[in-house]
Protein backbone atom coordinates (compact mmCIF):
# COMPACT_ATOMS: atom_id res chain seq x y z
CA UNK A 1 0.00 0.00 0.00
CA UNK A 2 1.22 3.43 -0.73
CA UNK A 3 0.64 6.16 1.15
CA UNK A 4 0.50 10.27 0.95
CA UNK A 5 2.36 11.63 3.84
CA UNK A 6 3.23 15.26 4.28
CA UNK A 7 3.62 16.04 0.87
CA UNK A 8 5.13 12.80 -0.73
CA UNK A 9 3.89 9.32 -1.75
CA UNK A 10 5.83 6.67 0.29
CA UNK A 11 5.06 2.83 0.52
CA UNK A 12 3.79 1.86 3.73
CA UNK A 13 6.56 0.56 5.13
CA UNK A 14 8.29 3.62 5.34
CA UNK A 15 5.84 5.88 6.47
CA UNK A 16 6.46 7.03 9.88
CA UNK A 17 4.66 9.25 12.30
CA UNK A 18 6.67 10.35 15.31
CA UNK A 19 6.72 8.91 18.43
CA UNK A 20 5.74 12.54 19.90
CA UNK A 21 2.88 13.66 17.09
CA UNK A 22 0.36 14.45 19.54
CA UNK A 23 -2.05 12.40 17.12
CA UNK A 24 -0.82 9.64 18.51
CA UNK A 25 -0.06 10.49 22.07
CA UNK A 26 -3.39 12.83 23.07
CA UNK A 27 -5.71 11.53 19.29
CA UNK A 28 -4.95 15.30 19.03
CA UNK A 29 -6.15 15.94 15.10
CA UNK A 30 -9.38 15.01 13.02
CA UNK A 31 -10.16 12.94 10.23
CA UNK A 32 -12.68 12.52 6.81
CA UNK A 33 -13.37 9.32 5.44
CA UNK A 34 -14.27 9.74 1.20
CA UNK A 35 -16.22 7.46 -1.39
CA UNK A 36 -13.68 7.39 -4.66
CA UNK A 37 -15.66 5.86 -7.64
CA UNK A 38 -14.77 6.10 -11.14
CA UNK A 39 -12.19 8.04 -10.54
CA UNK A 40 -13.93 11.33 -8.75
CA UNK A 41 -14.06 11.78 -4.80
CA UNK A 42 -17.58 12.33 -3.88
CA UNK A 43 -18.63 15.56 -1.92
CA UNK A 44 -15.10 16.18 -1.75
CA UNK A 45 -15.90 20.45 -0.68
CA UNK A 46 -18.55 19.14 1.83
CA UNK A 47 -15.46 17.32 3.80
CA UNK A 48 -12.81 19.52 3.01
CA UNK A 49 -15.16 22.35 4.67
CA UNK A 50 -16.43 19.54 7.77
CA UNK A 51 -12.25 19.44 8.01
CA UNK A 52 -11.81 23.04 8.08
CA UNK A 53 -14.78 23.34 11.03
CA UNK A 54 -13.09 20.95 12.76
CA UNK A 55 -9.59 22.36 12.55
CA UNK A 56 -11.13 25.64 13.79
CA UNK A 57 -12.62 24.11 16.83
CA UNK A 58 -9.28 22.29 17.77
CA UNK A 59 -8.00 26.21 17.04
CA UNK A 60 -5.50 24.12 14.37
CA UNK A 61 -4.28 25.86 11.30
CA UNK A 62 -5.42 24.14 8.26
CA UNK A 63 -2.19 23.31 6.20
CA UNK A 64 -1.83 24.07 2.09
CA UNK A 65 -2.88 20.84 0.97
CA UNK A 66 -3.84 20.34 -2.26
CA UNK A 67 -6.40 17.85 -0.90
CA UNK A 68 -7.66 16.96 -4.54
CA UNK A 69 -4.74 16.27 -6.24
CA UNK A 70 -3.11 14.10 -3.31
CA UNK A 71 -6.14 11.86 -2.81
CA UNK A 72 -6.09 11.26 -6.52
CA UNK A 73 -2.61 10.42 -6.31
CA UNK A 74 -3.06 7.63 -3.76
CA UNK A 75 -6.22 6.40 -5.51
CA UNK A 76 -3.81 5.95 -8.87
CA UNK A 77 -0.71 5.00 -6.97
CA UNK A 78 -2.76 2.03 -5.78
CA UNK A 79 -4.26 1.09 -8.83
CA UNK A 80 -7.67 2.33 -7.52
CA UNK A 81 -10.46 4.05 -8.96
CA UNK A 82 -13.21 3.09 -6.50
CA UNK A 83 -12.21 2.95 -3.40
CA UNK A 84 -12.52 5.05 0.48
CA UNK A 85 -10.33 7.56 0.86
CA UNK A 86 -9.34 8.74 4.31
CA UNK A 87 -7.51 12.10 5.44
CA UNK A 88 -5.94 12.25 8.67
CA UNK A 89 -5.03 15.36 9.96
CA UNK A 90 -3.26 15.56 13.38
CA UNK A 91 -1.18 18.85 15.06
CA UNK A 92 2.19 16.97 14.90
CA UNK A 93 4.95 16.81 16.95
CA UNK A 94 5.00 18.53 20.23
CA UNK A 95 6.22 18.57 23.38
CA UNK A 96 5.33 16.85 27.04
CA UNK A 97 1.74 18.11 27.94
CA UNK A 98 -1.85 19.09 26.71
CA UNK A 99 -1.11 22.71 25.55
CA UNK A 100 -0.55 22.52 21.66
CA UNK A 101 2.52 24.26 20.89
CA UNK A 102 2.09 27.87 19.59
CA UNK A 103 3.62 26.99 15.86
CA UNK A 104 1.82 23.13 15.39
CA UNK A 105 3.51 21.76 12.13
CA UNK A 106 0.62 19.25 11.26
CA UNK A 107 0.81 16.32 9.84
CA UNK A 108 -0.96 15.07 6.69
CA UNK A 109 -1.46 11.70 5.91
CA UNK A 110 -4.04 10.53 3.00
CA UNK A 111 -4.68 6.53 2.49
CA UNK A 112 -6.68 4.52 0.41
CA UNK A 113 -8.16 1.44 0.83
CA UNK A 114 -10.77 -0.99 -1.69
CA UNK A 115 -13.81 0.07 -1.52
CA UNK A 116 -16.16 -2.88 0.83
CA UNK A 117 -18.32 -4.52 -0.57
CA UNK A 118 -22.31 -3.68 -0.39
CA UNK A 119 -23.00 -4.65 3.11
CA UNK A 120 -26.36 -7.05 3.90
CA UNK A 121 -28.69 -4.97 6.35
CA UNK A 122 -27.50 -4.42 9.49
CA UNK A 123 -28.30 -6.19 12.76
CA UNK A 124 -27.80 -3.11 15.11
CA UNK A 125 -28.08 -2.73 19.09
CA UNK A 126 -28.49 -0.18 21.19
CA UNK A 127 -25.05 0.54 22.96
CA UNK A 128 -25.20 0.34 27.12
CA UNK A 129 -21.64 0.68 27.88
CA UNK A 130 -21.25 4.37 26.81
CA UNK A 131 -22.93 7.52 26.06
CA UNK A 132 -22.26 9.80 23.37
CA UNK A 133 -21.53 13.76 25.07
CA UNK A 134 -23.73 16.34 23.22
CA UNK A 135 -22.41 18.70 25.96
CA UNK A 136 -18.96 18.51 24.29
CA UNK A 137 -18.08 20.98 20.60
CA UNK A 138 -16.42 17.35 19.64
CA UNK A 139 -19.98 15.49 18.87
CA UNK A 140 -20.08 17.86 16.00
CA UNK A 141 -16.27 17.28 14.59
CA UNK A 142 -15.07 14.28 13.12
CA UNK A 143 -11.99 13.79 15.88
CA UNK A 144 -9.07 11.35 16.06
CA UNK A 145 -10.77 10.50 19.88
CA UNK A 146 -12.94 7.40 18.75
CA UNK A 147 -13.18 5.55 21.75
CA UNK A 148 -16.69 5.67 22.89
CA UNK A 149 -17.59 4.58 19.24
CA UNK A 150 -14.89 1.84 19.40
CA UNK A 151 -16.09 0.12 23.10
CA UNK A 152 -20.03 0.57 21.54
CA UNK A 153 -19.28 -1.54 18.13
CA UNK A 154 -17.22 -4.12 20.62
CA UNK A 155 -20.36 -4.33 22.61
CA UNK A 156 -22.11 -4.63 19.19
CA UNK A 157 -19.67 -7.86 17.86
CA UNK A 158 -20.25 -9.73 21.95
CA UNK A 159 -23.93 -9.03 21.25
CA UNK A 160 -24.00 -10.58 17.69
CA UNK A 161 -24.90 -7.47 16.02
CA UNK A 162 -23.17 -4.98 13.03
CA UNK A 163 -22.83 -1.95 14.60
CA UNK A 164 -24.15 -0.09 17.82
CA UNK A 165 -26.72 3.35 18.43
CA UNK A 166 -25.15 5.75 21.33
CA UNK A 167 -27.55 7.48 23.23
CA UNK A 168 -26.62 10.77 24.52
CA UNK A 169 -26.55 11.61 27.96
CA UNK A 170 -29.95 12.52 27.94
CA UNK A 171 -30.69 8.65 27.03
CA UNK A 172 -31.28 10.24 23.32
CA UNK A 173 -31.00 8.44 20.32
CA UNK A 174 -27.26 10.26 18.66
CA UNK A 175 -25.62 7.94 15.89
CA UNK A 176 -24.40 4.86 15.13
CA UNK A 177 -20.63 3.80 15.38
CA UNK A 178 -20.25 5.12 11.67
CA UNK A 179 -22.97 6.27 10.73
CA UNK A 180 -25.85 8.30 11.25
CA UNK A 181 -29.48 7.06 11.68
CA UNK A 182 -32.46 7.57 9.74
CA UNK A 183 -36.45 6.31 10.90
CA UNK A 184 -39.30 6.70 9.49
CA UNK A 185 -42.19 7.08 11.10
CA UNK A 186 -45.43 7.13 9.64
CA UNK A 187 -45.14 9.44 6.57
CA UNK A 188 -41.66 11.73 8.38
CA UNK A 189 -38.37 10.80 7.91
CA UNK A 190 -36.35 11.46 11.11
CA UNK A 191 -32.77 12.06 11.90
CA UNK A 192 -31.75 13.04 15.28
CA UNK A 193 -30.29 16.45 15.96
CA UNK A 194 -26.95 17.84 15.47
CA UNK A 195 -27.37 18.86 18.89
CA UNK A 196 -28.71 15.71 20.32
CA UNK A 197 -25.02 14.35 19.41
CA UNK A 198 -25.42 13.30 15.77
CA UNK A 199 -21.77 14.06 13.59
CA UNK A 200 -22.92 16.46 10.74
CA UNK A 201 -22.51 13.75 8.40
CA UNK A 202 -21.75 14.74 4.45
CA UNK A 203 -24.50 11.59 3.21
CA UNK A 204 -27.10 13.22 6.12
CA UNK A 205 -26.79 16.09 4.75
CA UNK A 206 -27.33 14.80 1.34
CA UNK A 207 -30.73 12.95 2.37
CA UNK A 208 -31.85 15.73 4.38
CA UNK A 209 -31.59 17.47 1.30
CA UNK A 210 -34.25 15.50 -0.58
CA UNK A 211 -36.53 14.91 1.95
CA UNK A 212 -36.62 14.56 5.92
CA UNK A 213 -35.94 16.69 9.02
CA UNK A 214 -34.13 16.81 12.00
CA UNK A 215 -36.07 15.48 15.47
CA UNK A 216 -35.42 14.65 18.91
CA UNK A 217 -35.85 10.74 18.94
CA UNK A 218 -35.80 8.36 22.04
CA UNK A 219 -35.54 4.67 22.43
CA UNK A 220 -39.37 4.28 22.68
CA UNK A 221 -39.70 6.35 19.31
CA UNK A 222 -37.35 3.58 17.45
CA UNK A 223 -39.66 1.15 18.38
CA UNK A 224 -42.88 2.63 15.93
CA UNK A 225 -40.15 2.95 13.24
CA UNK A 226 -41.44 1.29 9.56
CA UNK A 227 -37.81 1.38 8.45
CA UNK A 228 -34.72 2.28 9.97
CA UNK A 229 -31.40 3.11 7.39
CA UNK A 230 -27.86 4.15 8.34
CA UNK A 231 -26.12 6.82 6.54
CA UNK A 232 -22.36 7.41 5.79
CA UNK A 233 -19.85 8.70 3.30
CA UNK A 234 -20.15 5.06 1.96
CA UNK A 235 -23.85 4.94 1.01
CA UNK A 236 -27.22 3.62 2.96
CA UNK A 237 -27.65 1.03 4.56
CA UNK A 238 -30.60 -0.24 5.90
CA UNK A 239 -31.53 -2.01 9.03
CA UNK A 240 -33.08 -5.40 9.45
CA UNK A 241 -33.09 -5.77 13.40
CA UNK A 242 -32.54 -3.16 16.21
CA UNK A 243 -32.19 -5.22 19.64
CA UNK A 244 -32.99 -8.16 18.61
CA UNK A 245 -36.30 -7.30 17.09
CA UNK A 246 -37.31 -7.84 13.21
CA UNK A 247 -37.71 -4.68 11.10
CA UNK A 248 -40.01 -5.52 7.89
CA UNK A 249 -37.63 -7.02 5.07
CA UNK A 250 -38.63 -3.96 2.66
CA UNK A 251 -36.94 -1.07 2.41
CA UNK A 252 -38.88 0.98 0.11
CA UNK A 253 -37.46 4.62 1.15
CA UNK A 254 -33.45 3.64 1.45
CA UNK A 255 -33.57 2.26 -1.88
CA UNK A 256 -35.77 4.86 -3.28
CA UNK A 257 -32.75 7.34 -1.76
CA UNK A 258 -30.15 5.14 -3.33
CA UNK A 259 -32.05 5.88 -6.87
CA UNK A 260 -32.12 9.41 -6.34
CA UNK A 261 -29.05 10.11 -5.30
CA UNK A 262 -27.26 7.90 -7.89
CA UNK A 263 -25.55 5.16 -5.10
CA UNK B 1 16.44 12.03 22.99
CA UNK B 2 15.88 8.16 23.54
CA UNK B 3 13.02 5.97 23.46
CA UNK B 4 11.86 2.66 24.08
CA UNK B 5 9.93 1.40 21.13
CA UNK B 6 8.56 -2.79 21.59
CA UNK B 7 11.29 -3.67 23.32
CA UNK B 8 14.13 -1.52 22.43
CA UNK B 9 15.53 1.51 22.63
CA UNK B 10 16.24 3.89 19.73
CA UNK B 11 16.87 7.58 18.54
CA UNK B 12 13.33 9.64 19.02
CA UNK B 13 14.26 10.53 15.19
CA UNK B 14 14.39 6.59 14.08
CA UNK B 15 11.56 5.98 16.24
CA UNK B 16 8.15 5.02 13.81
CA UNK B 17 4.77 4.82 14.71
CA UNK B 18 3.40 3.15 11.98
CA UNK B 19 0.89 5.37 9.81
CA UNK B 20 -2.23 2.66 10.44
CA UNK B 21 -1.25 2.13 14.03
CA UNK B 22 -5.01 2.64 15.89
CA UNK B 23 -3.30 4.84 18.86
CA UNK B 24 -2.67 7.67 15.76
CA UNK B 25 -5.98 6.88 13.48
CA UNK B 26 -8.37 6.26 16.24
CA UNK B 27 -6.64 7.75 19.63
CA UNK B 28 -7.05 3.56 20.76
CA UNK B 29 -4.89 3.11 23.44
CA UNK B 30 -3.82 4.13 26.95
CA UNK B 31 -0.89 6.07 28.98
CA UNK B 32 0.35 6.60 32.19
CA UNK B 33 2.65 9.34 33.52
CA UNK B 34 5.53 8.66 36.44
CA UNK B 35 7.52 10.56 38.33
CA UNK B 36 11.06 9.34 38.64
CA UNK B 37 13.22 10.67 41.73
CA UNK B 38 16.88 10.03 43.11
CA UNK B 39 16.41 6.88 40.31
CA UNK B 40 13.12 4.87 41.80
CA UNK B 41 9.73 5.05 39.88
CA UNK B 42 7.07 6.67 42.24
CA UNK B 43 4.05 4.29 42.96
CA UNK B 44 4.74 2.03 40.08
CA UNK B 45 2.89 -0.43 40.98
CA UNK B 46 -0.28 1.23 41.25
CA UNK B 47 0.16 2.94 37.91
CA UNK B 48 0.80 -0.83 36.03
CA UNK B 49 -2.59 -1.54 37.90
CA UNK B 50 -4.15 1.07 36.33
CA UNK B 51 -2.80 0.55 33.04
CA UNK B 52 -4.13 -3.10 33.08
CA UNK B 53 -7.51 -1.21 34.31
CA UNK B 54 -7.62 0.33 31.42
CA UNK B 55 -6.74 -2.46 28.87
CA UNK B 56 -9.41 -4.81 30.28
CA UNK B 57 -12.48 -1.57 29.92
CA UNK B 58 -10.73 -1.19 26.40
CA UNK B 59 -10.66 -5.18 25.56
CA UNK B 60 -6.74 -4.67 25.08
CA UNK B 61 -4.52 -7.43 25.90
CA UNK B 62 -1.64 -6.30 28.22
CA UNK B 63 1.49 -6.90 26.87
CA UNK B 64 4.17 -9.01 28.56
CA UNK B 65 7.03 -6.03 29.23
CA UNK B 66 8.89 -5.56 32.07
CA UNK B 67 7.95 -2.11 32.65
CA UNK B 68 10.26 -1.38 35.75
CA UNK B 69 13.58 -2.44 33.54
CA UNK B 70 12.58 -0.53 30.69
CA UNK B 71 11.42 2.66 32.10
CA UNK B 72 15.07 2.62 34.27
CA UNK B 73 16.50 1.92 31.20
CA UNK B 74 14.72 4.72 29.29
CA UNK B 75 16.18 7.30 31.86
CA UNK B 76 19.65 5.83 32.11
CA UNK B 77 19.97 6.21 28.85
CA UNK B 78 18.74 9.82 28.90
CA UNK B 79 20.94 10.66 31.90
CA UNK B 80 18.23 11.25 34.07
CA UNK B 81 17.48 10.03 37.49
CA UNK B 82 15.44 12.45 38.38
CA UNK B 83 12.27 13.24 35.38
CA UNK B 84 8.64 11.83 33.79
CA UNK B 85 8.08 9.00 32.44
CA UNK B 86 5.44 8.01 29.90
CA UNK B 87 4.24 4.88 28.93
CA UNK B 88 2.16 4.76 25.85
CA UNK B 89 0.05 1.66 25.17
CA UNK B 90 -1.65 1.42 21.65
CA UNK B 91 -3.92 -0.95 20.22
CA UNK B 92 -0.89 -1.31 17.25
CA UNK B 93 -1.66 -1.54 13.33
CA UNK B 94 -5.02 -2.40 12.05
CA UNK B 95 -7.12 -2.58 9.03
CA UNK B 96 -9.71 0.48 8.07
CA UNK B 97 -13.01 0.50 10.66
CA UNK B 98 -13.69 0.71 13.99
CA UNK B 99 -13.65 -2.68 14.86
CA UNK B 100 -10.18 -4.06 16.69
CA UNK B 101 -8.42 -6.62 15.09
CA UNK B 102 -9.10 -10.04 17.10
CA UNK B 103 -5.34 -10.28 17.55
CA UNK B 104 -3.89 -6.75 17.63
CA UNK B 105 -0.50 -6.40 18.46
CA UNK B 106 -0.01 -3.81 20.62
CA UNK B 107 2.38 -0.64 20.33
CA UNK B 108 4.08 -0.03 23.13
CA UNK B 109 6.16 2.97 23.98
CA UNK B 110 8.18 4.65 26.78
CA UNK B 111 9.62 8.12 27.01
CA UNK B 112 11.60 10.74 29.71
CA UNK B 113 11.93 13.83 30.21
CA UNK B 114 13.41 15.87 32.61
CA UNK B 115 11.19 16.60 35.97
CA UNK B 116 9.38 19.82 35.44
CA UNK B 117 10.85 22.93 37.89
CA UNK B 118 8.50 23.37 40.62
CA UNK B 119 5.48 25.44 39.60
CA UNK B 120 3.97 28.39 41.18
CA UNK B 121 0.63 28.31 42.71
CA UNK B 122 -2.16 27.56 39.56
CA UNK B 123 -5.01 30.56 38.46
CA UNK B 124 -7.54 28.00 37.67
CA UNK B 125 -10.66 28.47 35.73
CA UNK B 126 -14.04 26.35 35.19
CA UNK B 127 -13.97 25.65 31.52
CA UNK B 128 -17.01 26.77 29.79
CA UNK B 129 -16.29 25.14 26.45
CA UNK B 130 -16.76 21.47 26.82
CA UNK B 131 -17.63 18.90 29.52
CA UNK B 132 -16.24 15.78 30.74
CA UNK B 133 -18.39 12.46 30.31
CA UNK B 134 -18.81 10.92 33.33
CA UNK B 135 -21.37 8.40 31.66
CA UNK B 136 -18.38 7.22 29.64
CA UNK B 137 -15.90 4.31 31.10
CA UNK B 138 -13.53 6.32 29.65
CA UNK B 139 -13.77 8.89 32.19
CA UNK B 140 -11.92 6.79 34.58
CA UNK B 141 -9.28 5.80 32.20
CA UNK B 142 -5.82 7.31 31.48
CA UNK B 143 -6.80 7.25 27.70
CA UNK B 144 -5.11 8.71 24.17
CA UNK B 145 -8.66 10.82 23.79
CA UNK B 146 -7.56 14.20 25.07
CA UNK B 147 -8.86 16.62 23.34
CA UNK B 148 -12.03 17.39 25.83
CA UNK B 149 -8.67 18.44 28.04
CA UNK B 150 -7.00 19.95 25.27
CA UNK B 151 -10.04 22.45 24.57
CA UNK B 152 -10.24 23.00 28.05
CA UNK B 153 -6.52 23.88 28.58
CA UNK B 154 -6.36 26.44 25.40
CA UNK B 155 -9.65 28.15 27.19
CA UNK B 156 -7.86 28.68 30.18
CA UNK B 157 -4.83 30.17 28.43
CA UNK B 158 -6.98 32.43 26.39
CA UNK B 159 -8.10 33.36 29.50
CA UNK B 160 -4.71 34.00 31.10
CA UNK B 161 -4.91 30.90 32.94
CA UNK B 162 -2.47 28.24 33.77
CA UNK B 163 -5.23 25.50 34.04
CA UNK B 164 -9.06 24.78 33.88
CA UNK B 165 -11.40 22.59 35.68
CA UNK B 166 -13.91 20.58 33.91
CA UNK B 167 -17.48 20.21 34.97
CA UNK B 168 -19.16 16.67 34.08
CA UNK B 169 -22.91 16.31 32.44
CA UNK B 170 -24.60 17.32 35.40
CA UNK B 171 -22.72 20.69 35.89
CA UNK B 172 -20.38 18.93 38.90
CA UNK B 173 -16.77 19.20 39.25
CA UNK B 174 -14.96 16.35 38.21
CA UNK B 175 -10.95 17.53 38.08
CA UNK B 176 -8.88 19.80 36.19
CA UNK B 177 -7.17 19.14 32.63
CA UNK B 178 -4.14 17.30 33.69
CA UNK B 179 -5.32 16.56 37.83
CA UNK B 180 -7.33 15.68 40.42
CA UNK B 181 -8.89 18.43 42.22
CA UNK B 182 -9.13 18.47 46.11
CA UNK B 183 -10.48 21.57 47.96
CA UNK B 184 -10.82 22.55 52.17
CA UNK B 185 -14.16 23.72 53.35
CA UNK B 186 -14.30 24.01 56.84
CA UNK B 187 -12.65 20.92 58.42
CA UNK B 188 -13.47 19.00 55.49
CA UNK B 189 -11.03 17.93 52.68
CA UNK B 190 -13.11 17.04 49.85
CA UNK B 191 -12.50 15.47 45.97
CA UNK B 192 -14.57 14.74 43.65
CA UNK B 193 -16.12 11.11 43.20
CA UNK B 194 -14.97 9.17 40.55
CA UNK B 195 -18.11 8.55 39.55
CA UNK B 196 -18.65 12.35 39.16
CA UNK B 197 -15.94 11.92 36.15
CA UNK B 198 -12.81 12.37 38.40
CA UNK B 199 -9.84 10.20 36.93
CA UNK B 200 -8.69 7.91 39.81
CA UNK B 201 -5.04 9.76 40.19
CA UNK B 202 -2.50 8.11 41.82
CA UNK B 203 -1.33 11.53 43.95
CA UNK B 204 -5.58 11.36 44.85
CA UNK B 205 -5.36 8.00 46.24
CA UNK B 206 -2.50 8.82 48.76
CA UNK B 207 -3.98 12.00 49.51
CA UNK B 208 -6.90 10.13 50.10
CA UNK B 209 -5.36 7.59 52.22
CA UNK B 210 -4.06 10.35 54.59
CA UNK B 211 -6.88 12.15 54.71
CA UNK B 212 -10.20 13.72 52.86
CA UNK B 213 -13.28 12.43 51.30
CA UNK B 214 -15.07 12.23 48.11
CA UNK B 215 -17.92 14.27 47.76
CA UNK B 216 -20.39 15.67 45.02
CA UNK B 217 -18.80 19.14 44.38
CA UNK B 218 -20.61 22.12 42.58
CA UNK B 219 -19.48 25.15 40.59
CA UNK B 220 -20.65 27.45 43.94
CA UNK B 221 -19.07 24.93 46.27
CA UNK B 222 -15.66 25.40 45.08
CA UNK B 223 -16.64 29.86 46.20
CA UNK B 224 -16.61 28.48 49.84
CA UNK B 225 -13.35 26.50 49.70
CA UNK B 226 -10.73 28.52 52.04
CA UNK B 227 -7.93 26.37 50.25
CA UNK B 228 -7.59 24.57 46.79
CA UNK B 229 -5.05 22.25 45.40
CA UNK B 230 -4.64 20.03 42.63
CA UNK B 231 -2.88 16.42 42.69
CA UNK B 232 -1.32 14.37 39.81
CA UNK B 233 1.46 12.08 39.89
CA UNK B 234 3.80 14.92 39.86
CA UNK B 235 2.85 16.02 43.06
CA UNK B 236 0.36 18.84 45.13
CA UNK B 237 0.16 22.07 43.12
CA UNK B 238 -1.77 24.83 45.20
CA UNK B 239 -4.08 26.99 43.57
CA UNK B 240 -3.89 30.86 43.94
CA UNK B 241 -6.69 32.17 41.93
CA UNK B 242 -10.16 30.58 40.49
CA UNK B 243 -11.69 32.19 38.02
CA UNK B 244 -9.85 35.68 38.82
CA UNK B 245 -10.78 35.40 42.64
CA UNK B 246 -7.97 35.19 44.75
CA UNK B 247 -7.87 32.87 47.17
CA UNK B 248 -5.90 32.64 50.70
CA UNK B 249 -2.57 33.11 50.01
CA UNK B 250 -1.81 30.54 52.23
CA UNK B 251 -1.63 27.07 51.99
CA UNK B 252 -1.40 24.88 55.21
CA UNK B 253 -3.24 21.65 54.17
CA UNK B 254 -0.99 21.36 50.95
CA UNK B 255 1.78 22.18 52.43
CA UNK B 256 1.09 19.43 55.33
CA UNK B 257 0.57 16.64 52.81
CA UNK B 258 3.79 17.46 50.98
CA UNK B 259 5.39 16.85 54.22
CA UNK B 260 3.88 13.50 55.15
CA UNK B 261 3.88 12.36 51.66
CA UNK B 262 7.97 13.15 51.26
CA UNK B 263 7.54 15.62 48.16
Amino acid sequence: MILWLNGALVEHGAGRIAPDDRGFTLGDGLFETLRAKGGALWHLHAHLARLAAGARVLGLPLPQVDFKAAALAVLEANGLSDGVVRITLSRGSGPRGVLPPAEPQPTVLITAAPAPPPAPPARLIIARVTRRNELSPLHAVKSLNYLDNILARQEAAARGADDALLLNTRERVAESTIANLFVVIGNMLLTPSVCEGALPGIMRAEVLREHGSEATLREEDLAQAQEIFLTSSLGIRSVSHLEGRDLPATYPVAESLRASLGL
